[in-house]
């Protein structure tokens, strides 16, 4: 666990007010509001003493009182917003209505009906979960049924379909697109934590590997784009596992002797992202993760994706034989693999965006529109890190990137491009650390 | 020698033709003919056998005769255009008039005024020179005099003041803005070749740097904007060049033991663009290099660069202490070095735009107005890297950088933005050679 | 009908052939293949002579026989490409499998199940549909089942609410993110048609709007950020009916005489993509249509979609009383509206993405995650329509471009930024027209 | 001078004060500072009262003393910046040492020689003046020599040759690449001001003009790109300056019924940016305009031009008959023209980029590397303008500009993109004007 000590160190201090069962409501609860049809997620700090109840709603202060199983709380923010809740406590969880008034909102206030369950404990020991899929899906969905519920600490066993939908023996699962497996759902993360995935193992399990010979149009100038333009032709790659090298089985003339160091790796990590958005497909990227195509997402490596729903809702697939920085042809060496994962939540912590954190590196993803703006979201991401972790001044944050940053394209085929910030992490070392 | 073996190969064959006195007027020729007072250059190939003349002229191939001190050209390409040369021959060099028809152009032909003067044989042993600067130039200019005129395969020593001006003992020799050491004439160098520049050495001189606090616009999103607003003072870095190590003297609560290791580079390596264009500030960049701010062109990096004008006129400054990648504070560890480097020229054959070889990687770089252009420039400069020095197939081209790219950002400071496109030398090895 | 001259000349041949009921098995098809629970549409046009049949599938070649209710059919394309039907006939429509090998690919051809339904012939007369919604829906979903069939021709009369999911009294009937009214099957319209909404009338119904203070982050510089800070607040308008303006109802102590021309226009317009991509949210835009948020979308406009569902699947929502270029603030005067559509179909043709014709222009809109991409994609769009349209070569279209194009920003408040290529129609008149 | 009203209504109130000669040193002051043979430009404002001095110097408040021909200035800014002058009045000017501390600078204060000149006052009556360039200048430089010193409210008629450098009877007077007219002295202005170019008229003088046939990159997706690769051939195009219409003279079967009508435009208006700051080609456009190739530079408009240097150094050029938005050939109908220009001065009051008035519509101009950085400066440059012009709150700025822009692609030929945003000014006739 060596690679999590930047997140755990901050982690531990909150799991351990998790570990017991709460007296009466004490504690963190997952709160669900019906807004016609759709959920809306909260998050609500309870603490009880005798009837009263203090603590917050989504950040917000409120006081409450229980009355035998009557249930009456109020919290509100500076700026005008509150919620009222009136609820029924019944089988250990709270049902009723909420009236919701958005700060900086010009319309009236609105009632909704909502739910309340209390969030279970950390379990004492992780559990080693073998998970077989049997469907496999194209949209990173929170509609989508869990396919395993694992407690944060536990690792999921598990294998994964090609981008086209083929398994270890080449037979069709699905359709192509980035098939995903999941979602798993990790009980007790909630919105506004941060999902942590430790990539424990990554292997390949078939000989073959499908890529492309075309430069996507994010490459082309117009010159190139001529040269290329009778290109975009289906190549198979024998993948060698002994001697770890993939060879492609093109007629390439000057290509005899070329051959791919094989560094498996994750395509998609993703969370779905919230019930009131649709459902991104499988091929797309965002803060919250997804199709991000970069090439360190290897075995060893840790991601962290900011949760969205409660149990975040994770998948995984596209595996990679190799792949070269920002999947240039359009696709890498596609190919099917055997994933192991632990997982684990940082409650009350949400990243802006993903993280990797490698053997040797830390790095913050920026996914955006153009590289331009995926730049800047990289740049962002990454000082929220410094100022969060180290608690840095914006001058230092700036001294720190200024001298230590090493920017890379992650991914140039997909509707968002993504450039990776990455910091040296023995060059953190000697930062004062948070407290 | 061994980090110029892709170049030299190559060049080995063309420098062997050129290092004999040419019989008669055999041999290859700087033009310069006379546009409204501004040069224009071509380079011109002649072989004279008794009174005949073959050849080209900028690639158009030519015929010719010599009648005494009278020498009349023709040359034309299969689109119409033409040149039709009439000379006197006079001191070793030719004078006299052009008509000149570019081809798909709607207008007349013109006649102007030419001088062309034959090109040095390469002498046989290179010599080392020892330049001590007086004047700092502040743009890219074809128009300010060399300081220097070497051969190819000469060695200059010298030192290049701060991007502020300032020398190895802080005092101001010029206004800021990279002011640059050179212009160095490079003898034989023509437009249409590729310059070669080796930097043997590069070593600080003093012990200490400046630099900012602020993110440059690039780097921010709206929302680092606001936080980074009242940024942008400048820092002085201690550098401790016995430990390699940098250190800020600013206030900084939480950095007090964080240090950056030393690794000097050259933020400027330019040619001067022809002199049809305006001389760019030293501030710019462009397919001629200029200020790059790359900072793998670190001592023993090789650097290739399109040549615009006889002699090339080559330009350094701007040496950086350290620098993380994209220069974000907008400034690196600025600082005053003693260079030392080795000059050489591809004849006939131009890079697209700069390249860096290192230890271990090519690099293509492209600049441009956004990182968009810049990652499609930076891939259109590598893929005729790999076409030309491997003669791959559009299709091999895609495979080869589908599976070895490693793209970083290399300057987001300047007005043009800057990717590279690295390339592991070990991952090309295999590849059969153009013959 | 005026404003559709230049798609009806030639949907008008097309539609002719199509009015009677085909003998046999002679007609158009509409093949719908079951690729692992999701389908993918073909179009097959078929001519029955005997037993023999000949036409295209999917635009290859085909030959077929009829023996009593078997049908046998087979394509294949000049690249290796096939698909060989075999089907049972009953009631009307084929039901069967297909063998499919796509060109280009390297795995193995793959076998499915399929149906095929012969398309309705044109009805005689148009019928005015009046539609009341009651569902209103956040994805540009092929799932979610037509509210109501119409035939190319129909009109349809209906309303939408506005962004926040309020109707014309206000009452909240969706949680917000541009519910949609929709969506509407035109009978008829096949995957690789064009599908041509006139809006025949756009009225507000109620008398305010809402709308937001604030600038989003692609208009922002760094100091522009740091200025609208504070900013982000709803504003509430008055939309002034009988005026014909609206007023902001914030504090503004500059704006007291400023006032709004309203000019209602629809944000989306839009048909689902085709079942193997997932559906897009509604504020989400692309070559579909959908929250394109162009304020060229008004009464009397004509937008043309490129069909990828059987039926087409027509969207509309997001009304604006008036909007600004970009929907800088983020939204525009959002309201509700009644809305009055003419739908119509031009079979066999796909615009490249979404052309919008209003009274003065025709404009080829291109929506792209950057104005640098969306700014191609329309030039390319518009490039394509004067190719189709007038037969123009390259250089021509480069020459009537060069001297016509106004380029305007139609969107950068959403995902994608949008471009519109706008031509005066009168410009056109003078050009050669495609026979 | 009815399109004039917003800036001088503003202007004319410091008009009034430079009337009348200054008693003793009272009055603006143009200072220049010797910084390594580069001069920087100060605006220094005097009040004298017996031996004593007050005003300020380029904004920081000073106090001085006046004893027989010496002189000694002192100011300081907030931030610990300062300025210390040493002078010798004499002839009227001011001749010294200055010695300059810059806030936020971490190196030592240095001494440099300067020397001062009062500005003269406006005088009473405009002159016109008539001149005939008989050199074309291919850069903005600060460092030509002024062609004509004019004043203030004068009027310049000239004319330019076009973009190729030919005249109105196609002589070619220059290398090409846009050579300018110019530069033209405006007196009394000053680094800080903004110069106004009201183009008075603005005519074709020949019958002829040259444009190309292909599309710039910046229009090219890669499916343009390969449709257009065969073009980029010069067209001659027919101007009838009588119909008002231009025709292609190509070979053009489509077109054969094709005109253009003539709307002469200027491709350059622009100034010298300052001395520290190398000359930019006349290919080129900033802040400082320049090739900004807008095609609502017509007769009737008004450009607004930060000033940079003592006089400005205003240079036109480049004209075009006709042009699209966005010069997609690369250049529009490129011709000769006679220009009729009235100038003037806003002292004290410095635009922060172009902005162009015309008949209907304000526009702020952004050019930048990329479009998206276009569209961003341009909304900072208009929302300054409403600001400054209105002192319009954030807010009101906000939503003012959701509810008028109209933003225009304005160039995609050059090495900057360039955006409008225009403003329909009668949209802005019932704001609250600033006092």
């Amino acid at each position: 666990m060596r690679t999590l000590i930047l997140a755990f160190a901050l982690a531990g201090l909150w799991f351990t007010t998790a570990r017991a069962d709460p007296p009466g409501l004490t504690g963190r609860w997952s709160v669900s509001v019906d807004f016609f049809g759709v959920p809306r997620y909260f998050t609500m700090q309870l603490a009880q003493q005798g009837p009263g109840l203090s603590g917050n709603f989504d950040g917000d202060d409120l006081t409450g009182t229980v009355n035998g199983s009557d249930v009456a709380i109020a919290a509100k923010d500076v700026r005008g917003g509150y919620e009222n809740l009136k609820a029924t406590l019944r089988d250990g969880g709270l049902t009723g209505s909420i009236e919701i008034a958005f700060s900086n909102d010009v319309s009236h206030p609105s009632t909704h009906e909502f739910t309340a369950t209390p969030v279970h404990p950390r379990p004492g020991k992780p559990t080693r979960h073998v998970f077989t899929p049997t469907a496999f899906h194209r949209q990173f969905s929170a509609a989508i049924k869990p396919v395993l519920t694992v407690a944060p600490g536990d690792t999921i066993a598990t294998w994964t379909v090609d981008a086209g939908g083929s398994d270890a023996k080449g037979t069709a699962r699905s359709l192509g697109g980035n098939p995903e497996t999941g979602p798993f759902y990790i009980d007790g993360a909630l919105p506004g934590d941060t999902l942590v995935v430790r990539i424990v193992k990554l292997r390949l399990n078939r000989d073959w590997a499908i890529s492309d010979d075309g430069v996507v149009p994010r490459g082309l100038d117009s010159g190139l784009a001529v040269t290329m333009k009778d290109n975009g032709k289906g190549v198979r790659w024998r993948l060698d596992r002994s001697r770890g090298v993939a060879t492609s089985e093109a007629t390439n003339p000057h290509l005899a002797g070329y051959t791919v160091p094989l560094r498996p790796m994750l395509g998609c990590v993703g969370v779905a992202p919230g019930p009131a958005q649709a459902p991104p497909p499988t091929g797309d990227s965002g803060g919250w993760g997804g199709n991000m195509d970069f090439n360190e997402v290897v075995e060893g490596a840790t991601v962290y994706l900011p949760v969205s729903n409660p149990g975040a809702l994770l998948y995984i697939g596209d595996a990679h034989a190799a792949q070269g920085d920002g999947e240039l042809t359009g696709d890498a060496l596609e190919t099917s693999a055997d994933v192991e994962l632990t997982v684990d939540v940082i409650p009350g912590k949400r990243v802006p965006g993903p993280r990797v954190e490698g053997a040797t590196h830390l790095f913050a993803v920026g996914l955006g529109g153009s590289l331009d703006d995926a730049f800047r979201i990289a740049t962002s991401n990454m000082a929220a890190w410094l100022t969060d972790q180290y608690q840095l001044t914006p001058s230092e944050v700036a001294q720190v990137l200024g001298t230590v940053a090493e920017y890379r394209v992650t991914e140039v085929a997909d509707r968002n491009a993504g450039i990776a910030l990455g910091i040296r992490k023995d060059r953190l070392r000697a930062l004062v650390r948070a407290k």
